[in-house]
């Protein structure tokens, strides 16, 4: 087969670039024979020329005029891996202005911009590919848009933070290791950023959960209307409970489609007791997995890194060659249209939770707390009583029958007034796909 | 948009063709909004017309004339859904000779005509889809193709037989459930056939191992070139003994690919132990599962059903909606194109084993054992000598560490020969992806 030359503009040198770029140099043979496409590596944008690299580019490639690459007659596809919001976001649509394929892995400015990305392609019909931008090397993005192009999927259930996902794993493995101790081994393995609010704090996985709101069910979602809770209050004492009732606890995203005649979305990032037979809970240290739940299909899960230089490029390299292949045979990809589906608030949801509060231990505690439970509706599942040391105090562990996020709220806030309640604790919800 | 309606001819309405018929019937109006492709059931090719069906397809659609149905020009895409060698093979020709595209879930079909059926779309320059035909509902084969298609994989571990995975799952929740109830059990349940040996003895995952050693790697490998073993002489024993050394038994399909200076694929489907903390070994019931070890992506883990109607009418209306969007477009798919690489046999891989000899317990036995282990250069990791009953008669349990098979299988025959062997029982390739 005669194969067309495509040269490829690459916005970005650093961990996941200089893997592309190594890949595109090092690999050139092999993908060219396995896969038809002759893809070059014809500029590299980079802050400064001078740095030191990993791979070897050849000096000519080198550039620091990114709108010089995009708006370059000779780039026929490009690559954005420098991150934020601008100046990746102009230059993306300079690219599709002047008709050029882009693949990104640049989940922050499609979670904030993305509405703009998907019509700036669709206008220009051209490819707007972002494979890597969610769960990393997971094949996600391209099942959902094509694979389950025709599912009715209920819900999307997602372990989309490695970060996260590697400091509660080392938390379970080991009771004594605290939450501060987990995240010092993350950002000694480089796992975790010196500041790592984006990740703990549930940030990056409600920028993910947003995109996958997008592209399952075509919802105008954007990483702002995500309601968030991180991991840092999470302490060892509530995962030792967790396994005892049968649970691990993960950092969950979760994205919940209602089709019905009042049709509505939920999209949600929080800790979550999860059943510990359920495929979610053995995915280990810093992997991803996003478990599928459908009509027709019925239940998927796609597990795999979500992280990391190579495997990030991997899935760039799968999106670079679709675009190759598209762009040879003159054919448009699939596009992606958001409509406005009505978000529905965290109160509004239901779902049983795990919940602890500290009393002083006498006589009539009990009674008083359930009454509490009771009068907002929340129902008891079951129930522990700890003493919790010599000076008269107990805390009490619930899990209670399904129950709307508005009554347990109102619950704790009246519980939180009682005189026998010291400390209303921990708050997790349990979440059990299927 | 404008969506030009595409009429599809459905060959065969079993189970997964009348679960299709169902969904372009009954969803019809939600896919077309979703996707924007409009696509009608417009012929139902069925071996009599008068049977009861569960779907209400119109009558005026029902035919017994599969040739007509595939030369007719109104008819724009293909499904055939009969299974079978013949009359499938013809009529898929003929659909894509007259540039129809098809999509298949015949796993028979394409493991032994593969290369014949490949050609004649590239020829036909018409999409061959076939995702429904390894793994059900998992997105498998596009991801290969298409995700993949840059990745250098080395090796794929599926899980692709439900019925096999769900004994071997029964077995391992209870002690007590022998392979014969725990088939017996998947018949009633529908899961197995009354003659289960395409399931039981390895056959169906080794023509699914087949199209994945073409799909993943372009080999041209038949489901007759696939080494294979069953799991109908595993016991509870087995099973008790792999759980206590800490792994599970599943039925693997194992496709490895060499791509150095002196490239070879292996391909084979049998019992295997594997680690009971790797993802395969929590993959329960009917389940089915493919792990991907690449260069770049690290490792993946793709996990759904693997069989029933609604299930796999879910991929095989995947794959009608790419068609579908291909010819819209007016584009071509992929196409997949088979050379030969050399296959290597099963003697000349390695692995850790499992053994069990069972011998007279008398002084000396574990020396004349071990020392035709050692002269077949087969190292022993762990040995466990249990007796097993009161007429002096011990099971010597053999996990060896990486052994060729060629001498594992010597040093077998010479077990056998010795006067203190009373029986050679199992031999378990272990299996460690990663």
């Amino acid at each position: 087969m005669e194969t067309r030359r495509l040269r490829v503009g690459l916005l970005g040198c650093g961990n996941v670039g200089g893997s592309l770029a190594r890949l595109l140099v090092e690999d050139a043979e092999r993908i060219t024979t396995k896969t038809g496409q002759h893809l070059e590596l014809a500029a590299v944008v980079v802050r400064s020329r001078a740095r030191q690299r990993e791979v070897a580019i050849d000096d000519s490639l080198l550039t620091t005029d990114a709108q010089a690459v995009v708006s370059d007659p000779d780039i026929d596809i490009v690559v954005e891996v420098m991150g934020g919001i601008e100046p990746a976001r102009g230059l993306i649509l300079a690219a599709l202005k002047s008709a050029k394929p882009v693949v990104t892995a640049n989940k922050e400015l499609l979670a904030n911009c993305g509405s703009e990305l998907f019509e700036a392609a669709a206008t220009a019909g051209v490819d707007l590919l972002f494979e890597a931008a969610v769960a990393g090397a997971i094949p996600l993005i391209r099942p959902l848009r094509e694979s389950l192009a025709g599912e009715r999927i209920r819900r999307l259930t997602g372990i989309v933070n490695g970060t996260t996902n590697f400091i509660l794993s080392r938390m379970a493995d080991d009771a004594s290791v605290s939450y501060q101790d987990a995240l010092a081994e993350a950002q000694s393995l480089g796992y975790a950023e010196r500041d790592p609010t984006a990740d703990v704090e549930g940030f990056d996985a409600a920028a993910k959960a947003a995109i996958l709101a997008n592209v399952a069910f075509g919802a105008r979602v954007v990483a702002g209307d995500v309601y968030r809770e991180g991991i840092s209050a999470i302490t060892a004492a509530d995962i030792a409970v967790a396994r005892r009732l049968g649970f691990v606890i993960k950092l969950l995203a979760l994205v919940d489609h209602d089709d019905g005649p009042d049709p509505s979305i939920a999209v949600r990032v929080h800790p979550a007791m999860v059943r510990a037979d359920h495929p979610l809970a053995s995915v280990r240290d810093s992997f991803n997995a996003v478990f599928i739940e459908g009509a027709a299909v019925g239940e998927l899960m796609l597990l795999g890194r979500g992280a990391g230089g190579m495997p990030t490029a991997s899935a760039v390299l799968g999106d670079l060659l679709d675009a190759a292949h598209n762009l040879t045979t003159g054919s448009a990809g699939r596009t992606v249209t958001l409509r406005q589906v009505p978000l529905r608030p965290i109160d509004e949801l239901t779902s049983p939770f795990y919940l602890t509060v500290s009393v002083i231990d006498r006589p009539g505690v009990l009674h008083s707390v359930s009454g509490v439970l009771g009068r907002h509706r929340v129902s008891v599942r079951s129930m522990e009583q700890e003493r919790t040391g010599p000076d008269g105090r107990a805390r009490l562990v619930f899990v209670t029958h399904e129950a709307l996020e508005r009554d347990v709220q109102g619950c704790l806030h009246e519980l939180r007034g009682l005189d026998v309640v010291q400390q209303v604790g921990r708050v997790i919800r349990v979440v059990d796909p299927e």
